[in-house]
């Protein structure tokens, strides 16, 4: 298959390449970084990376950010990156790229943990899970040409506790390696619509 | 309690007035409609709202629109809406309200059904209700001077069916009244971070 990676210098996106460069061909894709470059914030930058690449037979994000802040300081303006980004992003990549896939193309996107278990600082995080998922969910049944979407909703990775492990107390973080098996799930599998927890 | 209604003559909205009415002062807020009017994805008609009505014990929000369309049809900006209005609209009145809340006040957010069981033409209404789901867990455990914020999670009513009926085709309706009840549960009870669903 070839398989477009968003996000691949990334620690989960670098583990998800190791998983499925042994079976596929894997573009590698980041905003400075990679053999293709996305500001996937910005819907004309995504048109352009799929008007480059062509036509392809799975799309895997690993990319998105949201502002993590006390909700104390937080205003409207500080959801706009995370709603732009990680939501919008991973959206908007599955509404231009739906033209570009092949038939029977997957796309498998990332929410994560905070969805369903909220930390300090983090409600916009759990705010842009909670839709990803439920777009997940939804844009599953009005696929086109028998396409498929997932998501993988990953708890903390160890190879981030360095710097995330005030943040995580308590939560049993899993290796990047066991959740780059989730995103060859929905890409090898054929389910669609699923949330894909890990850890 | 003083409790403000944004959406109070809306099929739901009515429901909730008539259901706390009895127990409680109401103030009755609508778009065009009530004794006051606020544009709720508008943070300064937000702000004016609070500063006219100044103090509150509960705040219940059953209001916001989305853009339903065919997912195949869909663009960017086809999100807008309902990321504006019934997502950050509902947000804005939390970030902005809580200034003005008294003590122990909650916050009763509406989102619903197709967060879980998605629809045709419904992607965005689905992903803006898992994002409201997901903001009130997060949202919840970050609350100043012991407030509170829940969500209530309807399925599509009684009421609505003469012309939501082709799209909900296996769903079975609840009463108005009925979806009112979570409503009461939330303001009147003590529990926080709940999505409560009805139907």
């Amino acid at each position: 298959m070839k398989i477009l990676l968003i996000g691949a210098s990334g620690t989960i996106g670098s583990a998800i390449a190791e998983e499925l460069a042994p079976r596929h061909a894997i573009v590698r894709i980041g905003r400075r970084s990679g053999e293709e470059q996305v500001d996937i914030s910005d819907s004309a930058s995504i048109r352009k990376l799929f008007e480059r690449v062509g036509a392809f037979d799975a799309l895997v994000c690993a990319a998105g950010n949201a502002t993590f802040a006390a909700l104390g300081e937080m205003s409207a303006s500080d959801f706009a990156l995370g709603l732009q980004e990680k939501l919008m992003g991973q959206v908007n990549l599955l509404l231009i790229g739906r033209e570009f896939a092949s038939e029977g193309a997957s796309f498998t996107f990332t929410s994560g943990v905070l969805s369903h278990e909220p930390i300090r600082t983090g409600a916009s995080a759990s705010l842009v899970n909670g839709a990803v998922d439920a777009f997940v969910r939804a844009a599953a049944i009005e696929m086109p040409r028998g396409m498929r979407v997932n998501s993988v909703s990953p708890t903390v990775v160890v190879e981030a506790m360095a710097s995330y492990a005030p943040y995580f107390r308590g939560f049993k973080p899993v290796p990047a390696a066991e959740v780059a098996l989730a995103y060859a799930k929905s890409v090898e599998g054929l389910q669609t619509g699923q949330n894909y927890r890990v850890g």
